[in-house]
């Protein structure tokens, strides 16, 4: 309490803290970071404010002045350079010298007798001699002398001139500093935590042959063209051996026939738990040259971590403790009442071996990833215990800080929250659900402008093994790429489950959303070069997100006026503005829209009557606009939306040509 | 960490929670803390939440079952009985007895074998033996027997049945069982923190002799028709001995003649200080005496406590070290560049002797507190470092929970506020200088439909001493009685500065708000009985307050629609509807305005069909209205506000006698 007493200045309501403090928040690495908060005192005197900063294991913090923008709210902001955690707070004091100096200027505009004024001032100067830099003293002593001496005028100027103000702000009196309570922390992740192209698919349909079951060599040779198309992260279901015992068979048929294949997600066999490989998709040594493979093609294969057992898994007789037994004696299978999974056994984390079993898991998560995978998606995380993913993500980041893990919840929101804060790198989201202007534009309102933002990075996905949306069923060829345009455009994070996407897989199980045939319990063959397939659309917009940094962010999206409701109209640019991008998306898969826009110009730093081109990346059509209201008309049969770079440095007529 | 693998619940979003837990929020005895928060785990599993709470100094807390609400939303209440600080706080966890229940009936209906499933339900009817109370302990195992016998019928029955069900939630099985990590707190007042009724005079213009200087004698002679009024607190600005030193003249003119009183806020001569009395107002016992007479009458004696001193004040020689000191040897006096106010000293809240100056304060607060004194407004609490105002009303409220301290802070929100938190009970506004239906509406819903609502108590005031507002100067009459009506119904505390008020003085100086011939620098003389004075409409206004429970809460306040953008249109309602409230203000003191209110039936429980009796208390028209849209017009000459009571006990045409 004592030393507290004479702390005036108060520091709240900072942002961004995520409950309280319980939580980092995310960045990439080059991000940064805007912390604001409300800092203040009583009475008249003036406060200064730093946002203090430093990455782990640094042991000095740097400092940055913050700037006051309006009613006691400060700002500040650090960008993070390297990956690992950074920490943050905050320091404000009652600045007597700027106070006494504000107030010297009135009283001297006013007329007073500033003698004695001069002298407080002299006394602040000779109280910041022990603080100052070792270099600036002999300059301060000097000047807070002609502060006390006879030459009034010299006093006079000194007092309010740049050079006593720069040393003294250079080294303020921090006597009763307030420093902000808390240390908040910042998760830094590779640049690809924030800006990653996803590609799923299923290994063992990739053999060119009929009928044949695909290995990790089929699924190599068709890199290339997975590269081609934009691809940076290539995710492969689970690899492992699969469980015979109560095997599902086609279209998730509760008896298999004998040659059924099974779901990749039940695994475990005689063969093999979680860090063994299917035998009829290769061995270890393939594994790891197809993972060398994507690399030298600029890609990642990212794994599935799906930690469930079939009842043929090692751990059901190594670790009998790890599953929970009924009264007959029998493991518990899963079941959703009354629906019984009588393949699956959960893992139960309310184990008396908790950490035993939280350790074999870490290893093996350790394990793949000395196999060179560093990019994981969870299935379904929100069946195992909270604690048990902070504890996991924890360990792994601290030794691996590259290591990304993707949430595979489709499940409440709060849940889904949750699971971000502790750790999940990124997020599916219900994007696959959002269909109309309005839902959009609510839902990426909370995604993008809200604190939400700062820990859940969204990753959108048009459709899922388990997810073939009614909008894809009925909406046609036009309806994947519109789709294939929002979750690119509207998320920097964002993946296609394919080749059923670029093919135009639309038929499901009757009434459902769910895919018919699915590759989840059978072998598919898929004809890669079928008419109408979207392989080179998707290789364009893949490329236009890589060559226009704007759409690798997904916090700088914002929604512009269009007067229809079938329309979509957003941006997304850089800070500096030498990218803008304007994406309009027709929302209805079946008729021409058309409508005026309103292009947010003065945001852009374009004059009203500056005219300014919209170069279209996916058609390449140009136009040259005017002002704010513009037209548009997108018939979706042709293509549903544009993407448009906005080029302003049109200063002339004949600067169209440049362009042009 | 290990304790807390197994914790799979998760406590978050907990509402109200000030600042991290760092604050109190605030209630008065008989009030109800509604809490809300997120709780939920991973996977289907049920989870049940309580909360928990208790009053200082009791050891064990009570238990409160929450509500589910919706999206893993939860609710609970509790009630505040005495004065003083009560603890909240909750528990969530894995309801394995729901859990199981719930599924049983899922599986019993879909007719699966539930041999099996009775057993598991019956080990956690054994596993509850030894939390359950003694006396259920018998009949738990019984009915657990049943679930494991031969009598498959007898024990579906025991599984889904009330019996069964009520034993098991009666003593949950608190397993891993997540505690919240914070215990938050409630500071309870007295009633009269929330429902008060303020009446400021200067006892010095309090004689009924023509220039003559008025005692706590003249003033108590004035008691009856105060009370008569309707006021329950008499509040006067410092009776203590005024300084001579600078003193202020008339009109806040920098000399004063010989023959100028000062103003009571330049406190402390030769005379004294802040423990002393002004001697022309009399003694400690006429004193004792008024504040005596007050209490007889329903009413409270509320003094200032304005922490400043005048040179001559006693403490500038026996404590020369809560000053500050120029250069040049002279105490620092009051200013605000390029304003000097000499005849004012502040205190130096960072003295070296802190403590010091920190326990004479304080023991001047306790010596007024021993001469009865239990209520006091703060003169600017903002100038004042904030640790001290925490420190010094934690102390006296630990000592005395039912005093009461009213911020007199006109500053910024966030300074306001700030202070709120830190203790003040109650705080001046920006009501004063709020106008429009929009920056009521504005203002309240910040008032009273935030978290603000939770720490900071309005305390609505038309005029002060300090102010004069320009619709007081120029509206007449009505200006005066619609501010009234405003204050005493927007807001459960309010106050005004009388006789200034209910004589409609607006005499202002030229250009500003404040009033000409302030009482702050003279002796005024007041006609109390002058024409179109306002003190019977101020008795029955105070009637209204005191006879309608619903105005006596400001959380409760609700706009409604009105089609006219000078009227506005509220209401305050009891939680049981047993008193409803509807107020229409015409917010134009020049011109009739009428329009539609839309009365919201639905949630008074009225049918769309069945008329209802809308009461004027003020005016004791009666109207009977049918359905939302009413009709209303108010002439401000004649009166510009209804206060209706609303009455929906009409069944029949007949009963309509019952009240007309």
């Amino acid at each position: 309490m004592t030393k507290d007493l004479r702390k005036r200045v108060v520091i709240e309501n900072v942002k961004p803290e995520i409950d309280c403090g319980s939580f980092p928040i995310k960045r990439v690495v080059g991000e940064k970071v805007v912390v604001e908060a409300d800092v203040f005192c009583d009475g008249h005197d003036t406060v200064s404010a730093s946002l203090l900063y430093k990455a782990q294991n640094v042991k000095d913090w740097s400092e940055i002045s913050m700037t006051f923008i309006e009613n006691d709210r400060w700002r500040g902001e650090f960008l993070v350079e390297k990956m690992g955690t950074y920490y943050y707070t905050l320091e404000g004091w009652v600045d007597y010298f700027k106070t006494w100096q504000k107030d010297f200027k009135k009283k001297f505009e006013a007329g007073h007798d500033t003698r004695v004024e001069l002298l407080i001032g002299a006394s602040l100067v000779d109280d910041s001699l022990g603080i100052a830099l070792t270099r600036d003293r002999k300059r301060l002593k000097e000047l807070g002398n002609i502060l006390k001496g006879d030459n009034l005028e010299e006093a006079i100027s000194i007092a309010v001139g740049d050079e006593l103000t720069e040393l003294m702000n250079k080294s303020p009196n921090k006597k009763s500093a307030t420093r902000y309570e808390k240390e908040l922390s910042v998760v830094v992740d590779r640049p690809k935590g924030l800006f990653s192209t996803w590609y799923e698919r299923f290994p063992r349909s990739s053999s060119s042959l009929p009928g044949k079951q695909g290995t990790f060599k089929d699924l190599g040779r068709l890199l290339p063209e997975i590269a081609r198309m934009g691809f940076d992260i290539l995710y492969l279901p689970p690899i492992h051996p699969i469980g015979k015992t109560h095997r599902k068979g086609k279209n998730n048929s509760p008896v298999a026939n004998p040659d059924d294949v099974g779901s990749p997600w039940a695994i475990g066999s005689e063969e093999g738990g979680h860090t063994s490989i299917h035998p009829q998709l290769g061995n270890m040594k393939d594994f790891e040259a197809l993972v060398r493979k994507a690399m030298d093609l600029g890609m990642e294969v990212a794994l599935d971590l799906a930690f469930q057992c079939t009842p043929d898994h090692p751990y059901v007789n190594e670790h009998p403790e790890w599953f929970r037994k009924r009264p007959d004696g029998a493991i518990q299978y899963a079941e959703n009442p009354p629906k019984k999974y009588e393949d699956i056994y959960p893992l139960n984390f309310e184990t008396d071996d908790t950490l035993g079993l939280w350790e074999a898991l870490k290893s093996v998560t350790v394990f793949w990833i000395k196999k060179g995978v560093k990019i994981f998606r969870v299935d379904n995380p929100h069946t195992k215990a909270f604690p048990f993913w902070e504890w996991l993500i924890g360990e792994i980041k601290r030794d691996y800080p590259d290591v990304i893990f993707l949430s595979e919840a489709f499940t409440r929101p709060k849940v889904m929250y949750r699971l971000a804060k502790i750790g999940f790198t990124q997020s599916y989201t219900y994007f696959t659900w959002r269909n109309t202007k309005r839902e959009f534009m609510e839902y990426l309102a909370e995604l993008t402008h809200t604190e939400t933002s700062e820990f859940f990075r969204p990753n959108f996905w048009p459709n899922t093994p388990d997810i073939l949306p009614e909008h894809l069923q009925y909406g046609g060829r036009q309806a994947f790429v519109m789709r294939l345009v929002l979750a690119g455009t509207l998320s920097s994070n964002y993946g296609i489950y394919g080749p059923a996407f670029e093919l135009l897989e639309h038929e499901a199980l009757p009434g459902k959303e769910e895919y018919l045939n699915s590759e989840k319990y059978e072998i598919r063959e898929w004809d890669w070069d079928s008419g109408g397939n979207l392989r080179d659309l998707i290789a364009i917009f893949n490329g236009i997100r890589r060559e226009n940094p704007a759409l690798q962010v997904t916090r700088n999206l914002r929604f512009y006026q269009v007067d229809n409701e079938y329309l979509l109209f957003y941006g997304k640019a850089t800070d500096d503005l030498d990218n803008i991008i304007l994406v309009v998306v027709n929302l209805d898969p079946f008729h021409t829209q058309s409508g005026w826009v309103t292009v947010p110009i003065g945001e852009f730093g374009i004059d009203p009557d500056q005219p300014y081109l919209v170069h279209d990346l996916l058609s390449q059509d140009k136009y040259i606009w005017h002002g704010e209201r513009n037209y548009v008309e997108l018939d979706p049969r042709v293509v549903p939306a544009h993407i448009f770079r906005l080029r302003k440095k049109l200063k002339r007529e004949t600067d169209f040509d440049y362009f042009l």
